[in-house]
C-alpha cells in the first residue's frame, strides 16, 4: 500500500529509524539489561521486535498491558511497575502461565497482591519523584510483610522520572547517582536480584540499576530529542489538508489525534496556530493546497499512540506493515 | 453493580444530571431546532437519548461517527460538519440507506463529495473562526459548482467557535449577530433550507440559525460551566488512590485517561500537582488512604471521552447502565 492510500489521521512510523533505535539500545543495554516499557507504544508487534532484539522481560504500566503482552506470547517476565488495588485480572494472567511481578509500596498493595493471586513483587521506592514509592527507610519492613504473606520479593524498583529531561548531562548523571543511592540503600534491606529503574533520559548514566525500564527510545519523543541522545524521532501523524485560505490552512489532525499535555504539535516548515477536536490550523512557509499530505510531529508520543487503533510502518512512501495498537485502555 | 465494583480509571456519568441537561435543551430548542453534535460524547446510546428527546438529525465530525450513527439506526439525517477528501466510506453509508449531508468549502471538497457518492452538501462558510469555511462572498459560486456536479445543496453552515467562551453574555450575543450576518448573506446566495450553526455557548443567543449544533450541553464541560448556562457537569473520571505519603497522594487517573489540552483536571477539595501517563499526584484537604475512590473532573470532556471504551451511568452509587463509546477513531 502507498502512503497516499491511508485514510487520515494515521500514525506512521519510519521502519529504518525504528530499527536503528532498537539496535542502538540493544547494543548499549543488551538482553536483560533493558526491560523495555510497553506503555510508550502499547503495541505487541513492536514489543516482538524488542524481544527479537534480545530483551525478553518487559515493563508495563496497566493491567491491560500485562494481559495483552501475555496473550501475545510475551509473558516470560512482565513487571507491572505500578500499584494496583484490584488484582483479580492479574491473578488470572498468573494462573494462565505468565510471569507477573507487581510493584508494591504500602501494606494495602501488598495485601492486594497476595489476595488476588499475584505471587511476585518488587518494592517500589521513592527516589525523588513526587509520585508512588515507599520511603527508602521503610522498604525492608514492607518486604518482610510481603514475604510473610507468601509473596516472593524479587528486589526493588525506583523511577527517577524527575531527572529524565535535565538538559545538562553531567547534572543528570550526578542527580541520578543520588537517586540510585537511595534505591541501593533500600535494596540492602529488601534483598532480591532486581534493581529496576531508569528510562530513556538516564539509560546511559544509570549504571547502578540491574535493568533499565526505557520505553520512549524506540519511537522517541520531542522533549527527549533535545537531549542529544542517539535515538531519532520515528513517529508522525499523517494528515490531509482539508481546507485552505490565503492566511492559513487546516489539516485533519486535531487534538483527539494528539497527546496534548506537552502542548501543540509541530510541522516542519510551518507555524502551528491551534488545534481543535478534529482540526489543526497552521500556516506553511510554502503554499499548501487542499488534498496535500502533511506530517505532524506530536509534542508527546505516548499519549498520542494511545488515541489510535493502528500504526502503519513505512519504508519511504510504501506501507510495509500495519500493527494494531492492542494494549490501549485499562 | 455498585460504583465500588468498577475497575478504574472509569468514566462515570450522573444519570439525573444528564437527563436534566437533555430536558433543558429540548425545552429551549425542541425537535429539529437542535442538531446534537455527537463528537461531544461519541456514544450512540447517548445519541439515542437525544433522539428520544425529539432531535432526529445529528451533527458528526468524522466519517467514523457517521458510519456508527447509521449502523445504530440513527441515520435519518446526519450532517458531517467537516471537510472530507476521501469520501469512499461516506458513499457506502449513503448507499446503505442513511441520509448524509457533507460540508464543502472548496472545489476540491465538492469534487470529492460528488465522486465518492455523497448526494447532499451544505456550503461551510467562514464566520470568523480561523479554521474551515469559504469566504461568504464566494459561497454562492461554490453552491453553483456543487449543483453542476449533481449535488443537492441543502443550505449553509458556519461555526462561530471563536465566540463560544466569551464570558460577557451581551458581547457574546452581539458578536454572534455579526457572525450570523455573514452566514445569512452567504445563505442568500446559496439557497436551501438549512442555516446550521452554533454550539452550547451560543445556543440561547443564536436566533438566526435554523438549527443549532450543540454537543457539550449533554455532559457539560469545565470551561462552559463558567458561563452561567443552565446545564450541569455530569461526567467525572472515577479513580482509586493507589499510593499515599505524608505530602501527597496518587490516583490511577493519568493523562492517558484525560483530555489535557485545557490543562490539568480538578478534584473537589484537593490541590492537583501534575499528571503522568497513568498517575495523578494531588494533595487532598483531608487525608486520603490507599484504596479510597476519587472523582476527577477533566478540564476538557470531549477528548477525555475519546480515550475510554465505555461510560458508566450511575444513580448515586449504583451503576444503572454501561454504554460503549462506539464512535471513537476515524
Amino acid at each position: 500500500m502507498h502512503l497516499l492510500d491511508l485514510q487520515t489521521p494515521a500514525l506512521v512510523v519510519d521502519a529504518a529509524l525504528l530499527d536503528a533505535n532498537l539496535r542502538t539500545m540493544a547494543d548499549a543495554l543488551p538482553g536483560a539489561r533493558l526491560r523495555p516499557h510497553v506503555k510508550a507504544h502499547k503495541t505487541t508487534a513492536l514489543a516482538k521486535r524488542q524481544a527479537d532484539a534480545g530483551h525478553r522481560g518487559f515493563t508495563c504500566a496497566t493491567v491491560r498491558e500485562v494481559e495483552g503482552m501475555a496473550a501475545a506470547g510475551l509473558g516470560e517476565d512482565l513487571l507491572l511497575a505500578n500499584e494496583v488495588l484490584d488484582t483479580r485480572r492479574l491473578g488470572a494472567v498468573v494462573r494462565g502461565g505468565a510471569r507477573v511481578t507487581l510493584a508494591v509500596d504500602s501494606p494495602e498493595t501488598v495485601e492486594a497482591a497476595a489476595s488476588g493471586g499475584v505471587r511476585e513483587v518488587v518494592v517500589d521506592v521513592n527516589v525523588g519523584l513526587p509520585r508512588c514509592g515507599i520511603d527508602p527507610a521503610a522498604a525492608g519492613e514492607l518486604a518482610d510483610l510481603a514475604r510473610s504473606k507468601g509473596l516472593s520479593v524479587r528486589g526493588v524498583m525506583g523511577y527517577e522520572g524527575h531527572l529524565m529531561l535535565r538538559k545538562d548531562p553531567a547534572e543528570r548523571a550526578e542527580r541520578t547517582a543520588e537517586s540510585m543511592a537511595l534505591l541501593l540503600a533500600a535494596h540492602e534491606d529488601v534483598g532480591g536480584d532486581l534493581v529496576s529503574a531508569g528510562g530513556t533520559g538516564t539509560y546511559a548514566v544509570n549504571t547502578w540499576a540491574t535493568e533499565i525500564q526505557a520505553g520512549s527510545y524506540a519511537l522517541m519523543d520531542t522533549a527527549y530529542a533535545e537531549l542529544g541522545l542517539p535515538f531519532r524521532q520515528a513517529l508522525t501523524v499523517l494528515g490531509t489538508v482539508i481546507s485552505a485560505s490565503a492566511k492559513w490552512v487546516v489539516a485533519d489532525v486535531g487534538l483527539k489525534a494528539l497527546g496534548m499535555d506537552h502542548g501543540n504539535p509541530a510541522i516542519s516548515g510551518a507555524h502551528v496556530h491551534f488545534c481543535s477536536d478534529e482540526h489543526l490550523t497552521f500556516t506553511p512557509e510554502t503554499p499548501a493546497r487542499v488534498g496535500d499530505r502533511v506530517r505532524v510531529l506530536p509534542a508527546h508520543v505516548d499519549p498520542t499512540i494511545a488515541l489510535h487503533e493502528r500504526i502503519h510502518v513505512v519504508d519511504g512512501d510504501e506501507v510495509v506493515e500495519t500493527w494494531p495498537v492492542d494494549l490501549r485502555g485499562w
